[in-house]
């Protein structure tokens, strides 16, 4: 069985095994995951912690609202730490912290929300308008208006700022590609708070 | 159907509904979660975000280490908000998060460890001590040998502590509960590391 390039590149920085052992490895067990349990079996795999491996740049924010009871951690990644130096990367890093701190967006981007929320979402939505006596023909377009809302209430990239609430989150985030001629992505965030 | 007062509890807890509403749900629907969307569908529940609710006091903490590469996020709960302000409670919170920072658990407590990651690890050592040699009669001696050392590798509870050795975070956590007299809980945990 033949594998890309791609492949044997995942398999060796996932597992830190050489080349050969790698290509070995996917011949025999003909995909990634069971490559990776395989090589460790042999005992040629380094670590399984590797696999977190991130090659981009960047800076891991935090920000602890008053008191303690909201903290929120969000990596941003960039393409230098030349960049990720910047004030005005801080800055950015900074804001955006607050904005989930304040906002408590649930995702990222749109395409991080699960096909199946979406759908789940779109049913109660279109049960709701036909409970509120809406007529039938129009019940799909009103699901489809509220689809978009809850993308702006709970993906962060779609929120709007906290400061300024005509600009997106997502023209912060490209303001600053384009003016750093760099690619800037909010990677990871979490949000933990204390609802006593 | 008969529901029991914990399943109305967390149906309300979850929706914001009413008493007799949620009893409603729950024998309409069978289960809590169709009951929330139920609920939502009806217009009767208040929000989904409420959903994470959670009664207990605490902190959220956070640690960036050096030059913003690894940043940790970690609630800690506690029952009174006089025990979270105490110098005690907040060294405790500093020194866990100092913990996952170094030594990056992957869990919580080993009750966290979902089942099947235990065979599949459970897998690899016995098929890696058949690989050396080893008797098949105490292959799973090893085995279970290797999986106290996994729970002592990436459970944070179960790890050593790394300004002292000879105790575990547990231990930690437990002469902190025994000195305020309140139950003490590391809820979530986040780690965030940069790894260009």
């Amino acid at each position: 069985m033949a594998f890309d390039a791609n492949a044997v590149k995942e398999l060796r920085a996932r597992t830190g095994a050489g080349m050969m052992d790698c290509k070995n490895a996917l011949a025999e067990c003909g995909d990634i995951e069971r490559a990776v349990d395989y090589l460790r079996e042999k005992g040629l795999a380094k670590a399984a912690k590797k696999a977190s491996r991130n090659a981009a740049q960047g800076i891991i924010f935090s920000y602890i609202h008053t008191n303690g009871k909201i903290g929120v951690l969000l990596e941003l990644n960039c393409e230098t730490d030349f960049v990720a130096k910047t004030d005005e990367f801080q800055s950015l890093g900074h804001e955006i912290c607050m904005q989930i701190a304040a906002a408590n967006p649930q995702y990222i981007n749109v395409e991080d929300v699960p096909a199946e929320d979406v759908e789940r979402e779109r049913e109660i939505y279109r049960k709701q308008a036909l409970e509120e006596g809406k007529p039938a023909n129009i019940v799909d377009r009103i699901a489809d208006g509220k689809i978009s809302a809850f993308y702006q209430d709970n993906c962060l990239m779609e929120q709007n700022y906290i400061r300024d609430p005509k600009v997106k989150i997502k023209d912060l985030v490209i303001a600053e590609i384009a003016k750093m001629g760099e690619n800037i992505v909010a990677r990871r965030m979490a949000r933990f708070a204390i609802e006593a």
